[in-house]
């Protein structure tokens, strides 16, 4: 059985406001949840569907019928498995490496992609403006796919970080250098802009070099590479060297 | 207004069986249209809430409040402007270039990254299996952005295709050969797999070299990268030459 007060906990974990006064998130499915379970997140409690993840004690646990499963899941869906985990606290950004940083990106599931992309390319530190998405946001979360856990996400103003930082900053921009004739470092800043309106124009004067996935074909009437795809792009530009 | 018949023609055409039927199918939103418009493909019907397309002649074009839009909407938020356009015969498929091949590709969303993807790296045939979701569902058309009208997608038998073909197969497996030292040729066939499972068995018999995007960091455990993002990365370095 689920509590009338913890559908009502849940349904509000799914807004930013109750997530920052709760200090709570939630996460569904098999995949991300083991994944989280693995981590040094903690759990707050588990809900199933079915008899899973038996390492969590009875206390934690609890264990629903389907129909109760669909009315505490925000998926169309619903998979067999939902948690409510405690929100870590920040740990200081790093700056050293390669470090991914978003200028207000806004939807959940670019962010959740280029976690996940992160992750595969052993980027640690993602650094992100204020106005990005938030990272525990239920479709950010379930588009890492277990990523969230292995990459580090600050919230941070993105101008002041990159003054103090002495790394080269690398920015995105449609009429920036061919990104394939780039000598691109190992430790650098690599920063990419809103999916509508790109890099905003306080940070635009901070950036020291303008790169650009060129366009093929003929026609050449696309108008711009999807955010994530670009990041995909830039990433795998960064470590084939 | 919008009459019965025609709210009722709309809502069918979420559907394939009904898209095949009337031969006819919709898109949504300013950019897709008028793309659309500008291409080969015939309109059947617009419908605007406010004074859009002037280049569209009356008895082609209905005006609506926004609440009857709502009605006849698949979006959550309807943009201003839903069309239905004819859907085009099919060409017969080109044997040259760079062709992308997609084995049972499920998302309506990667389906239009990956057509977007091949428009901006000039990758004008892409070919489905029979099983891959249709390239006019609502979702597919609108992911694309407009690169609907410059890529040509054909479904057929995959395995056929491949035996007939004198061009080299590239598949992409999580153990396949790292594809930052591969020699890329201009003319190929590379083959993306289903979400979960990957290329099918039959496929990946006639396949002549397996390739993969290394994985870098120290922790390694993320599972794979999403089709859509692993297609932006080969796509990347089959042109980058």
């Amino acid at each position: 059985m689920v509590s009338k007060n913890q559908i009502k906990l849940i349904t509000s974990l799914q807004h930013k406001k109750y997530r920052q006064e709760h200090q709570l998130f939630l996460a569904e499915g098999v995949k991300v949840i083991q994944e989280l379970l693995l981590s040094n997140i903690v759990l707050e409690h588990l809900f199933v569907t079915e008899p899973l993840f038996e390492q969590v004690p009875d206390f934690q646990k609890t264990m629903l019928k389907e129909a109760d499963m669909k009315r505490i899941s925000a998926l169309s869906s619903p998979s067999s498995c939902l948690a409510i985990f405690k929100i870590p606290q920040e740990v200081p950004v790093s700056n050293r490496g390669l470090i991914v940083a978003l200028d207000d990106i806004r939807d959940p599931g670019n962010l959740g992609t280029i976690i996940r992309l992160c992750d595969w390319f052993g980027v640690t530190q993602l650094i992100c403006s204020r106005e990005t998405v938030d990272l525990y946001n239920p479709k950010v979360v379930q588009a890492t796919m277990g990523s969230i856990t292995r990459v580090q996400v600050n919230y941070l103003d993105l101008v002041d970080f990159v003054k103090q930082s002495e790394l080269p900053v690398f920015g995105t921009f449609m009429d920036g250098a061919n990104v394939y004739d780039e000598k691109l470092p190992a430790e650098a800043i690599l920063v990419l802009g809103n999916e509508a309106n790109g890099i905003s124009h306080g940070l635009e004067k901070v950036i020291t070099r303008r790169i650009a996935i060129p366009r093929f074909g003929e026609i050449q009437k696309t108008e711009s590479l999807n955010v994530a795809t670009a990041t995909a792009i830039f990433l795998s530009e960064f470590r084939r060297n």
